[in-house]
């Protein structure tokens, strides 16, 4: 039993923004298990300790949903993201799964060209391997510095 | 032998944007052979499989004639870049190459001091050991998500 | 005696920025040794040598006190940064200490939820184990690529 490292983790950061930010949002599921916690949250909602969030999903389904709606949707203006993650700090070890953070940095690219920083945060995740040896995040926690995400967050972070 | 990992490409990568960055543009071509691709295109051309791009070069010559271009250059205003590179995933090994994609974010910083996301995008490497053992592109494709960066590129991305 | 090496300079680049960036300022001094340099310059200033810089301390004490300002001082808008680090380039070895380069990009977060790129560049690091193993900085000089911080800098970099 090997134990999940900070490059195992950077590695798996780096294709779950890949997934995001290459527009391949249908797999983004993936990256979860079936039984999972996906929230999104501001850093003052976090530091109260108060759970509801900006979005909050407690299972691989309802991540599917997301994207599903987000496919049919046509009400927002066409966008994608660019993520920088940091190195991931581990925070802990638990049986198999392990606890880390990370920190990111988005840049939102509209569709006439422009960019700006649109979000920057933390993320808390735990992970562990499946049955077949991948990574995946048992729960993931999203914590956004800025409160202005808010009313623009369409693709997830 | 040993192969390329993510861990020595995390390293090139580190000192190829140092290089830019740090204005010492004359030992950019040095990161490449002498037989090499460079090309930076934006990701909608990348996505139609359009080969033309906003810059192309096949031999590590036309990089030094552009170095040596933008030196003659003064028709620009005097900026710098900062680049932040993302974990590099590995996405496969051919031979004695490995082929590679990486994230990048580039600041621009203007003669007045002010800051802007210049740039975003993918790194789409084959890389390669010369025969002392350096790592070098045997191929970079610069995949921009912006379309804005056209005009505006002087300096190496 | 182990080589401080590139994985183990990361992960004490992702603790300081986390340090910082989560507002426990009161832990950041704890990053360096008693006897040290923090310096904040300009690439310009950096360029042609000049010592002088935007801060400089030569203690530990000297950052103590900086943070014990920092808080009972009330006359600036309050903000938090997010930094993100690039993968760290090692310059060389000497003796027990390691030097190292690695780029930086913070972001700069407002009360009222506007973010922006803040300050770009580079951590020139001297880096040693204490008597308990924990990597700290003998010298960090953060030179930044834009002298426009110069006034608003509060929070370290």
């Amino acid at each position: 039993m090997t134990r999940i490292d900070a490059q195992a983790l950077a590695a798996l950061n780096a294709d779950y923004v890949r997934c995001i930010d290459d527009d391949r949002l249908e797999g983004w599921p993936e990256f979860f298990f079936a039984k999972c916690v996906y929230r999104i949250t501001t850093a003052e909602n976090h530091k109260r300790g108060y759970e509801a969030g900006l979005i909050y999903a407690d299972s691989r389904g309802m991540l599917e949903d997301r994207i599903a709606s987000l496919r049919r949707a046509n009400v927002f203006e066409r966008h994608t993201y660019r993520h920088v993650v940091g190195a991931p700090a581990i925070l802990g070890h638990d049986g198999n799964a392990v606890t880390a953070e990370s920190t990111f940095i988005v840049v939102r690219i509209m569709r006439d060209g422009s960019l700006g920083v649109f979000a920057t945060g933390r993320y808390f995740d735990r992970v562990e391997s499946d049955a077949d040896g991948r990574l995946k995040f048992r729960e993931r926690v999203v914590v956004c510095d800025n409160s202005s995400v808010d009313t623009l967050l369409v693709i997830p972070l």
